[in-house]
């Protein structure tokens, strides 16, 4: 549920060109494991169920290739705006769309709440989101703040020093932020061309024309910006750690599969994030439906009839429409556990056959399907 | 030549716990590309010919650790001090080597100028060390700049916004920085214990207790600090990049060849860096020395007679001296040109089977020859 049961939305700026990384295709739209970064950062914000909209704020020869995006990775509830020159102006954009009339084309309703968020922030968990709309509720503006990693100073008009901060009083404002939109959107309305232009901190415009002082809420060290190319190579090991580093175990109801089913996460759980599920896969799990959606590359599945290839398939149905196997193959292993008194050491030359037709088909499909019998007396 | 002639020594502090990263080892011993930190932050000082003696202090359980590196990586002019319990402590320890009797079982002669540098900072090049030390000189004291990521803001009690800086007027303080000796000397001479146990900014206290405003020189992007955990996988693939794109051409004496070896890196230029030298590979060439030295991994010697293998021996022989194989494989492309008259179309027996038989040699040695005859009228 929404924190404090607020209508919250989010404002995604996408506008920036990007000059600091010294290439031609500006940060957010540079591939990261073969994706566009932008897309990381709007399935963060998509994938938490109460933002209703999110605006993506992109530069007008950018619209198009946003669209395209959208339309490749399965994005819901996007709208994608033309942006303006500076920063600011972008987050007006975004802003009017849900305050204007003049914008009634595409008019969406008006959040008590707004999240705004950096097109390259790809990292960002909905914990500290949940937070800082929280802090906003109460107190009409929110900002995720971390320590300095370098001193800071000023310096003096003849390139000298002229004094340094002492790092412990300062810290860097980083995003997420949110606002009572009704603040914000006042702030925008009211600040001068000069801010519009030259400036770059929302919680500043709050400040100075609407008297809200934002509480700062400390974020954990994923809040950092895609700035330099370093930060295009960290990003990508990160994504990739992370694809191998979580594990869905999906188990069957039965007494000794659920036992199973219980053990192996647990044994798991030391080395790398795990989700233990246990459901029939016949039904439409909406636990199983956010597992996918939240980007988990690796399944394995605890059952006990040896060839339940019905149920599968649609779990290979759910994958393969949630987009995922697009990037990256994704794996799921069958664990098929044989109870029964008798088992004696075979396994039917047709049941072989019709697993291996199977993996063969769902490999086309960039998902990869294994098969393990394991006789359990 | 040193900047202005002065005579420089370095310090790099190498104490610090790495809490920030989240791991057990601290992260200026963490390897990179199998290679740990520190050691590419002391080579980053150590090609510099004009820096006499560098200092790496540590804690003194890593002092056997830094000891082993030292040895391992070949590393030259570097003593190892232990440090404090604070970063601005371990600072001062490095200096007194310089500077105290009681320090005389090691006493190395004070330099004019003393280059302060994090060992957690591996890409630093000598193009800014350089401007640097000359501004230390003229002014005393100077460090490296670079503009601010994030908005720096100041937080009430309350854990409310105060007011934010305006980010133009303010910049981060990164390193390398540069004294002169005596000035940064009596400084830390000077300091409180309040300076040394919660300081962290050398500029500060040149600026305090030696009235001395440091001049301040825009640094490089590549100037930052490994942080956090994302920053071990920047700086892993910044190495990956850096080791496959520098070639070394080397063409012998005669003027065809010379043309040979000016055509190919110009061709090559746009796509890596490339050096090219032309010399006669049994002299002892400091530059291709200085070429190894720098870490490329990739040579290619374009050669008339076909199989010179006793000066390509010494080329081996060089690199394996550098222990530039340790890390990664290095890669020698011999280029043989045939621009005999009556060039026939075929290349003896003999001399292939002593290739391959060098070749298979080599590669124990981590360095991979391949040969390429080219026919040429």
């Amino acid at each position: 549920a929404a924190p404090g049961r607020a209508s919250v939305s989010a404002v995604l700026p996408a506008g920036g060109c990007g000059e600091r990384l010294g290439g031609a295709t500006p940060k957010q739209f540079c591939a990261v494991q073969g994706r566009p970064l932008v897309s990381y950062a709007v399935r963060a914000m998509e994938r938490i169920s109460w933002i209703s909209d999110i605006i993506v704020v992109v530069s007008p020869e950018n619209i198009e290739t946003m669209k395209t995006i959208i339309e490749k990775y399965g994005h819901k509830r996007v709208t994608v705006v033309e942006g303006g020159i500076t920063r600011h102006r972008s987050i007006f954009n975004g802003l009017k769309v849900f305050g204007e009339n003049e914008f009634s084309s595409h008019l969406l309703q008006k959040p008590e709440v707004v999240i705004i968020h950096d097109a390259v922030r790809p990292f960002v968990e909905e914990d500290i989101i949940s937070k800082v709309v929280m802090a906003a509720k109460e107190h009409g503006a929110a900002g995720a703040i971390r320590p300095l990693v370098s001193t800071v100073i000023a310096s003096a008009p003849d390139g000298c020093l002229d004094h340094s901060l002492e790092r412990a009083r300062y810290r860097a404002s980083e995003m997420p932020q949110a606002f009572l939109f009704d603040i914000i959107y006042e702030a925008y309305q009211q600040c001068t061309d000069y801010d519009l232009d030259y400036g770059t901190e929302c919680l500043h415009l709050a400040l100075k024309y609407c008297k809200t002082n934002a509480k700062l809420v400390e974020g954990t060290a994923d809040l950092w910006k895609v700035t330099y190319k370093r930060d295009l190579y960290a990003a990508e090991s990160i994504i990739k750690e992370n694809l191998s580093q979580q594990v869905c175990v999906i188990t069957n109801v039965k007494e000794t599969l659920a036992q199973v089913g219980f053990l192996l996460p647990e044994s798991l759980k030391s080395q790398i994030k795990v989700e233990a599920i246990s459901i029939s896969l016949s039904k439409n799990d909406s636990c199983l439906q956010n597992i996918i959606s939240g980007q988990c590359y690796n399944y394995v599945c605890v059952n006990e009839k040896r060839c339940a290839l019905q149920e599968i398939q649609e779990l290979v149905d759910m994958l393969e429409k949630s987009n995922i196997p697009l990037l990256c193959p994704v794996v799921l292993i069958l664990v098929y556990l044989d109870i029964s008194e008798n088992n004696s050491f075979s396994i039917g030359m047709e049941d072989l056959t019709t697993i291996k037709k199977f993996a063969r088909e769902t490999k086309k499909k960039n998902i990869l399907v294994y098969g393990l019998l394991i006789q359990y007396k």
